[in-house]
């Protein structure tokens, strides 16, 4: 894969050609095979360009479309987006990577060794193989958000923080982005389905059909995972309002038993000369006993509120 | 219903066929039933692939439908999700579950029987009786967490705690996860209706749309559930705040209380040398006296207030 | 209208018939109408099971519709949902309410004294007034809410509480029940407005366009009233919250005038033998300035903070 | 504009006419107005009954129209809500107005003074010169909306209080009968403009289009409102909670300091005979060096938590 | 650009001409090219008229659109609107700008200087070129306020004021109000592209195509924006209450371990005759010991509820 000059010179020849450029500074490159196949000025912008949306473009003699590679890093917590751009014409296939992933390796596998349908089928085939192997790996990334949501879910009972707090926000505005990637994916795909191009057969299109609902099952997936992240952060706010909760029961427990007893005991403080009580003989006895009366009035009462 | 090759010998021959997988894990069976009814390699790992979002392919000769058959846990409260795959030919009708499980056993004891339409009408009409047996089942799912809901209801009135806002939290992401396999089904069985099969006859159409208004109905419950539990959630928080408020107001009304009254015996405690109230003869039962005012005063300040 | 069998016998006779049947405990007659009409079974069965949402079937010489019929009931609070089935044949209007309620009886009044157009238009006409008659009772279950959402709104105001709660909560329940209800209402009008059935005529399409708009404008009001309830929920939250920092400031304020009272008294409460001030001739008037110039300082403090 | 009678004479004269009913007491003038015009019964109901929503309707020989005419009472700080209706038919134009408003006076004075191209152009030029003059209008009253919106998002800045909470709750009820009654606007003109009717000429559609856009945009800044207001009600909850802190700070703050000292000085009061302390010379020195410590030490660890 | 009257006069030459008016106060300048190029007097009435929604609007002979011109001011952090006008005719575009903005530079640049394809392309292209400059000025807008919510959503962290939440709802406004100039866009580019106005050409169809997309894009950034920002409203709420929550607990820490003990002391204070403890020889010390114990006991219970 690495001599490209090499590639286009079999450009007319017949036969199924597939280039893949994997690394967008090769600018030169993705300049030469754009001339060679005749590109619109539009696409070679595009190619280059990785902040666009995944879009379906048709120039009658090639399709083109842009996808998002998508790949979590289990470091951050966070999902990397690249750009692939995919063309294809009538005998050849082009893609184009942002970076070096290795997303297309169990297919180039399947060339080489001859394997599976792919050697047998035509040029539109391998286009959806493409195509395929982009979307099937949604699912090892969105299974990796699962198992992260999960995660924060148990944390979120266990031991709520503002860090946990932090990780749902974050993985929530993450979620917004993977969606941004992938709900345009239908509309590309049904696009291609609905054969409106006569560069796809009609026998691909069966493939690419169940591509498709791979794709909604993806959008729904990422549909559900936003729900669930939008219920954790309800559930933060009453843990911590249950938690404001239950440390103004220790504190008002504590407060009501012993406030009335400190008034108690400061009364038979005070210093005036004629206070009958402080000479009786029980006296003392007497206040603890009207205390410990008080204390465990206050108990039964706040054990009846389940307040203990 | 056991032995498979047995059923299969009578592919050809003229009548309604039912062949009923229970169990996936019969792999070679599924094949082989397959490579006698020439379905498309898609079509099998469809069937054999349990994670599907229901869906409906129609492939000219033969309709291909995946189902969700539902059932409620009562031990864990939880809905559990299985999948069926329903292939309709000519002449025979195919379903695959993932498990056994006996929502047919009615409609079996009916063809057995001899009872009811079932056996005067064509292969369409018993393609619609399976729909209908799966359909139907959901009710009674969905009747089951109706009183859940009812069950949570009441006690997050009578005695609300994080364990309540878990198991609602709990139904909620169930309900998601079930609305996710019924709503799909308006579409399936919409598009079943419209008739743009062949193999599905005027006079099943009817009974189609019977189906397609529970289906409907279904989601409609579902929609339903959902909002009554989202205001679940927003009655806890308000609860839990509640909550604290009359926490608030007990450990407000008693330090109210108790805090200036304690200040006043406070004063008579200072050893001061000179303080005339010490020696009057009159001196305490004053201090009595004011301090019975100023807690009466409290008293009916927090009774207009409505505290007490 | 008690004598059914009579009825029946006047079926092929020309003119206009109505029958109506009140009560679904008569299954009997309602088979037998069924059969003489040519029903299919399942119009009777759903006719029978009154667990429906608001259906238009189009059977060519029939259209059958399901409508809900709305009452209020004043002591609970609730809206009641009862089942109405009607049935526009060439020369016939069938009706079936699930109970004896008294919505079409200043219809039949004017039926009888012969009033109104109802005398001189034709079968379609009637059909019409039927259902003008089921819709026009909404606005009246609307106006009783209305007036509840309005009570609830006050309370709100001047005595928030649990049970104000929870009532705002049922009637936001029971809107989601009347919503189901009526919104279906649009596109069955709307269908048998737009005039596919032959057995509608264009002059009566005029008059379902009314009755159109009136559905469209309940659907509008329940949007309108499910909205204000939202609201309501909000303010009771809010209300709560405000309530929590009504309590809050009246602790704070008793406590923080009179906990630094309580420890200046306290200081000259110590009992140690060298403390000068205890013997000055000012020292006790000199306390009280002291502890009247904080607490003027914290009524100021607090004043200007608006919490008194 | 008193006389009617006397226009009604002109009925079958050539030229534009347009008659102006305002006061919908006059049921009888109404009614002959209809009946020399020809129009439905549902009609003159519609027009007599003011509770009905936007509205389009083409009679073939005429357009019959309801729009909403809006004014706002500052006083209250309410919207009120009136009913225009307006037919359009081969040479004239109807108004009815629910009450004496001014909206069509400087219409009326351009028609009189003979000014504009009200006079040269067609009946249905006038008929859009009414809609544009009712659509107009709205933007006043939004504008004051707009105005009442700052001042209470300034209010709830500088004093929130229940009572801004109140007036913002009845903003937000009012806005969503406002919205109810332009939402159904768009579809009105845009019907008209299209041009359905071949009593709108093309010449007049440039000018409907230009009512549409103004219509398009009430109800833009309606919706703008609307979530700013829902903006309002989340700053006014967090500020109250805001609020809740800050009386939770200074509550902490006193009591925090204050409590332990006043534990220090009650140590001190203990009348035990064996205290050593008590004797010392520099014992009460010594304890107020202490308290000052604490005291010092709290005050630090609070302006380092940012509590002063 | 000043001498406009000069250009005027190239009118009915050949070749592609462009106007360009900045700053609507020359009224007349606008009323003169308008007279010349026999614009409709709706139009010239929305070129002065600064407060339109963006739109399009198909003459026939000349398309009128109206797009917002955007610019952010970093000291207010506002972003600021402005309207612009743009006429694409037979040979001639016009550009009528609100103020004097510097958006076209580096168009004009291009023109000059003879670069690009520019020059070699025809009218309706440089119309495309118009717009991407002021679609492409979105981004550098959008950059702006991406960069301002990272830094708001920092000091969220470090420093949540009530300043921090003013800002975070200006900001909230201030998109709501960006969504409405950047929607409309779609439908107005979209138009354009689908090629309905024979003034522009295929060729120039795939350039709008380009922009259409760069609106989808801006339409789509700016919705991730509003939704991370009104999740930070949501972390600012849950922050406060957490503030909340940590004062609770030094409140509720520092009280419940000292009310206890001063309650202790408070009993040794008592002057009742009969104490035998304070007679006692190790009383004092035996005092001690118990409120350590006690202090002790209470240290160990907030350390195992994690409080501190």
């Amino acid at each position: 894969m690495e001599n490209i000059d090499e590639y286009l010179l079999y450009k007319d020849k017949p036969g199924v050609k597939w280039i893949n450029v994997e690394g967008l500074h090769q600018v030169e490159v993705i300049a030469k095979i754009g001339e060679i196949y005749g590109f619109h000025p539009l696409v070679q912008e595009d190619i280059l360009n990785t902040g666009h949306r995944p879009k379906l473009e048709d120039y009658g003699n090639f399709v083109y479309i842009i996808l998002k590679v998508l790949s979590f890093d289990r470091k951050t917590g966070k999902v990397i987006t690249e750009q692939a751009s995919l063309v294809l014409g009538p005998n050849y296939v082009l893609s184009f990577l942002e970076n070096d992933v290795d997303i297309f390796d169990p297919l180039k596998e399947r060339i080489r060794s001859g394997l599976g349908r792919i050697r047998r089928m035509g040029v539109d085939y391998l286009f959806y193989a493409l195509i395929d192997a982009i979307v099937d790996n949604y699912f090892i990334v969105l299974e990796n958000l699962g198992e992260r949501i999960e995660f924060l879910e148990e944390r979120l009972v266990t031991n709520p923080s503002p860090v946990t707090l932090n990780s749902i926000h974050r993985l929530k505005t993450g979620m917004l982005f993977l969606a941004k990637s992938v709900w345009p994916l239908r509309e590309i795909i049904g696009g291609l389905e609905r054969g409106d191009s006569p560069l796809i057969k009609e026998s691909t299109g069966i493939y690419l059909r169940d591509v498709y609902d791979h794709a909604i099952q993806a959008s729904d997936t990422i549909e559900t995972y936003r729900d669930m992240i939008t219920g954790m952060l309800d559930i933060y706010l009453s843990s911590i309002n249950n938690r404001i909760g239950e440390v103004m029961k220790v504190l008002t427990v504590i407060a009501t038993i012993f406030i009335p007893l400190t008034f108690i005991v400061g009364i038979y403080g005070m210093n005036f000369e004629y206070m009958p009580e402080l000479k009786w003989r029980w006296g003392y006895p007497m206040v603890w006993l009207i205390m410990i009366t008080v204390g465990v009035f206050m108990g039964v009462y706040f054990r009846k509120r389940k307040w203990l």
